[in-house]
This record gives structure tokens, C-alpha cells and sequence, in this order.
């Protein structure tokens, strides 16, 4: 799955989209893996509220705040990033049962952008559970 | 599985009831997955020791401290419970091999409350290994 | 798969030997799960360039510093290693398709050490997809 950010740092919510996928798929119970192929991007999930949006954000930046004298930006500019993704983790997996993801009520799928505006990628594994 | 925490924040060791949920399973060899469906709670794998147990939230509310501003808290008094749920992330992948969890030494499942005292899910899902 | 860790703290490139575990296991679409046995190590995806590497290290000692008086320290000398593994997650699922790792260009697997050193274990479990 392509996605186009359009921000330096940005969530970006992906719900609907995995389970689309999902759905397409006709997998019944197993489990879902939304992981990234990049270095600067992460995968979590959380609730998708516009100021803890913005508390998210805030709170990454401040943890470790871009150019603050990093060795890996004498040849990229994007340390910070790195690290961001690192303690974000670039995978959650979610459990499927009854052709549906099991997400909380207020849980949603965020594709985390900390080095953007980028075209990215996302993969989405489907699993199949087999009967024992 | 339900869980009734009973503090606002607080590790609760799991790791008792997935082995029982691995064994009635019957499953050989795959996976386990461990996850919770609560933007603001958490499963980490680590040593269930009294000392270390006080250290792991007393640097959560250090790093993140309550009601420091945030602006989900103008709706909901509990930002800093998402943000630790999201540095810990929502779920656990353990291997399963001759039936039982390949757990070390000292490795442990907790569920982390962040926001409690509540009722809570905790989703364990088991995925069997099948030959290539 | 065993691992000799040289460093207290250490980022270890094991990508090659997961790719090497993947090409022998014979799967061909599916997920691997690299995930530790230890409390006071994790598994992280990201670039392994040298000023990279040093950043990481440098900004896990910088926000959990050695025996900073911590609770578990009186019966171990070892809790900020416990802590930073909590922070980083203890494993990480990676795709498999045409009988490869799905990784990024720039993605690399490492095993964190962070307690070292250490001789050590990392798990690979390589579970197939089965069709719908």
C-alpha cells in the first residue's frame, strides 16, 4: 500500500484501508502484521483525537528534537527521525477473527511519517490461522 | 481475557494465564500473539522483580508526567497513558515450540494499566506453524 | 541462533544470518519473527550507518543513564538495561514474499545489546501463509 505524506512529522490514520484489505483477503481468524519498509517511518496504534494528535507529535520532538548535534546528520540531516522511528517500533499486529480486525473502540492504525513529505510504503501481512 | 486492575497505573503479570491458554490450545509449534485493545494500556516482556516493577513506572511518569499541558487532556484527563502506551507498544510476539511459550529465564508478559483502575481485554492469539 | 556480544552496550547486524535462516527454512510466503529470550536486550529495524549506530547508543544512555538509583540496582547493577529494552520491544515481524525478507533499502535487523557482554539467543520463527 502506497501512501503520500505531506508533512516533515505526521500521522497518518490507516484503518480503513487494512481492513479493506482484510475483507479482499477473505481471511476469517489469523492475524494482521502492518509493518514499513523505512528507517523514518513507524507503525502504532492509538487513538485518533486531534489534540493528542498534536500531544503525540509534540512529545517526539521534544524526547529528541531534530539537528541536536547528531553524528548521522553530518551526512543526512535526519538522525532525529531515526531515533523517533527506533522507540516507535515498524510493526503492530493485530489480531483477526470473524473476517474482521479485533480493534478496541477507540483503537486506529497510524502510519507515523518522521521524515516527510515522502511516498512511502506500507505492508500488510495476512495469516491464516489453521486448526491445531 | 478480562483483567480488573486496580491501580492507575500498574504491571500486572500475565504470564501464567498465556501458558494456560497455549496448553488448552494444543498448538505444537508457531506463534503467540499478545495484544490489548486499550489506546491506554500496554504488553511488554521483562523481569517480574519488586524493585524493578517500581522503576519501570517511575520512569514512565518521569519521562511522561501526568496532565503536563496536553491537549488531549482538555477532553480526557489521561494524554500521558497514551503516550507511555504508545512508547511500549500494544502487543508481544512469542515463539511457541514442543507446546510451550520459548520464554528466558527471567521473561515475564505483563499487561500495563496507564490508565486505571478498569476492566480490561487482553487478546492472545495463537498461530500454528504449518510445514513448507 | 547464538550471538557473542563484545560491548555493555552494542548494536549487532544480524540481518544477514536471518536471511541465510529464511533461504533455509524453504518458505516462500509468510512472516519471520526475530525476537529475544533475554530481559535486558531487544530487537530494533533500522540503518546501520556508524554515525547512526553511535546516536542510538548515545541518545539510550543519555535518557536512561546507568545506575541512577534505581530500586533494582541493589540486587543487580543492570536496571537501565532492562528499561531501554522495555523501550525498544523485545522482537519484530517481518514479511516474507518469493521466499524473501521484505526489507526496506535501508533497513537492517540488529540485535541490541544492552547488558554485555553476553553470550545470547535470538529466536527466528518463520511462519508460512496458507492460502485463504
Amino acid at each position: 500500500m502506497n501512501i503520500r505524506t505531506s508533512e516533515r512529522i505526521e500521522l497518518v490514520d490507516i484503518t480503513q484501508e487494512v481492513k479493506s484489505e482484510i475483507h479482499k483477503s477473505g481471511i476469517d481468524n489469523g492475524i494482521c502484521v502492518v509493518s514499513t519498509s523505512h528507517t523514518t517511518t513507524a507503525i502504532i496504534l492509538n487513538e485518533n483525537e486531534t489534540g493528542l494528535r498534536h500531544d503525540i507529535l509534540d512529545f517526539l520532538e521534544k524526547l529528541i528534537p531534530p539537528l541536536a548535534g547528531y553524528q548521522h546528520d553530518r551526512i543526512d540531516n535526519n538522525a532525529d527521525a531515526h531515533l523517533k522511528a527506533i522507540i516507535l517500533g515498524s510493526s503492530e499486529t493485530i489480531p483477526v477473527t470473524g473476517g474482521e480486525l479485533v480493534l478496541g473502540t477507540w483503537q486506529r492504525i497510524f502510519f507515523v511519517e518522521l521524515d516527510g513529505p515522502r511516498q512511502r510504503t506500507v505492508n500488510i501481512a495476512k495469516i491464516k490461522k489453521v486448526q491445531s
